[in-house]
């Protein structure tokens, strides 16, 4: 009995995730763009007991400051670069990919402009919607966060971060878009390098900043659909003077 | 001597606002755009000695729903729509310009495309940046408020309005620039009837929403310019489906 109810389960989880991607592929069908289904991830690395105790309630969902490890004996070595958890590995730049790939089990996709359906918006802040992005040669990380900055009032953050060096990162130029209800929203940047730290640059909101009702009206039955373009910087600068 | 100094006041006003309209016009030639300079206005409508007695801390930010005149005699007859003032005036809709004009000193510019500069702002909220804008054969009301939603947080907010019905509205779509430092922010909307009233579009975050930081980011020498263009939706329309 038990396994016809888990059976039946997968099936509706299934057909969900299908009517989620139809839905996503009708309203990004004119460029034909590649839809990516992402589930949230509750953050482990900053649950509400990991909090000080003599921190004030203001500031309680305020992530704290990049956290690097103390001893890194080879300077050639960088941390985990995964926002969801404190992990202990560390290694060389070339292999974070496949570490994040298959400890993190965070998906990459090909292609120059992709959408990201992040499902569930629902969900209570700290949540992470992750994935990787391969394109022009080089590696990116997409983070969309759901974090209370003020208590109360959750925002979503969405962030692309190179997995390379900063000097690497100054090539490229990202565009986030979201589009729906006879609206539009529009955020251009460099992505910063994994090295930076992705917390600090949510917490020092260089990025995409959504309020809630925003997001909900950005938003289709619960999921909210990102459309994401690379370019190299080059494009960028000679618009760059509107 | 009072005349010498008031002088020299004045030309140095006139000296700032020329550096500040050469800098925009610098960051937005390429297009040969207008350059508008608009000083802030400290909101007197919801000043904090309004706030009824038994608000909590945490509403003190938050702008009342949009009052109405109690008794308007005559259906076709409408409120003043300036933001700034609680203005016991009413009139036929085709005379709010010249009302907003000549009663409330505010500018109005002609041209498909404009920069709006809104200077000094570090002010504190509430703080308001309005001009109207004619184009296209209406005229449009560009409101920037500096408002603290959750205190202690200020954020900047701007939309705009067509001084025309709700039905009229339907027919534009605006767009609001913003691109420094190698970042660019793009909203694009159906302008909304200056009827529904300002504050709750604001209030319902249905606009463009900046966090300080990203203001920060945006502005220059404590001035931020924004794009601003008007077409007919039949264009936006077109594009929609991205």
């Amino acid at each position: 009995m038990l396994f016809f109810t888990q059976c039946f389960g997968a099936v509706l989880d299934l057909i969900h995730l299908r009517f989620q991607h139809y839905k996503a592929k009708r309203v990004f069908s004119a460029a034909g763009q590649l839809v990516c289904v992402v589930n949230p991830t509750h953050s482990l690395k900053y649950a509400p007991t990991r909090c000080a105790a003599g921190q004030t309630s203001a500031e309680q969902g305020v992530l704290p400051p990049c956290h690097h490890h103390e001893a890194v004996h080879d300077p050639q070595l960088v941390p985990c670069t995964c926002p969801l958890f404190s992990c202990p590995w560390e290694g060389h730049l070339e292999v974070v990919v496949s570490h994040l790939r298959q400890t993190h089990r965070i998906n990459i996709l090909q292609g120059a402009e992709i959408v990201f359906l992040a499902t569930d918006m629902h969900l209570p802040a700290p949540t992470d919607w992750i994935i990787m992005h391969s394109c022009l040669g080089h590696q990116f990380l997409l983070v969309l966060r759901k974090q209370e900055k003020y208590e109360g009032h959750p925002q979503f953050f969405a962030t692309m971060m190179l997995i390379g060096t900063p000097t690497q990162a100054d090539n490229f130029t990202y565009r986030l878009e979201l589009n729906r209800n006879q609206r539009r929203l529009k955020w251009e940047a460099t992505p910063r390098s994994v090295l930076e730290c992705v917390d600090s640059v949510i917490s020092d909101g260089d990025c995409l900043v959504l309020n809630t009702s925003l997001a909900q009206l950005f938003s289709d039955n619960g999921s909210l659909a990102i459309g994401i373009a690379i370019t190299t910087s080059k494009v960028h600068n000679a618009e760059d003077e509107m």
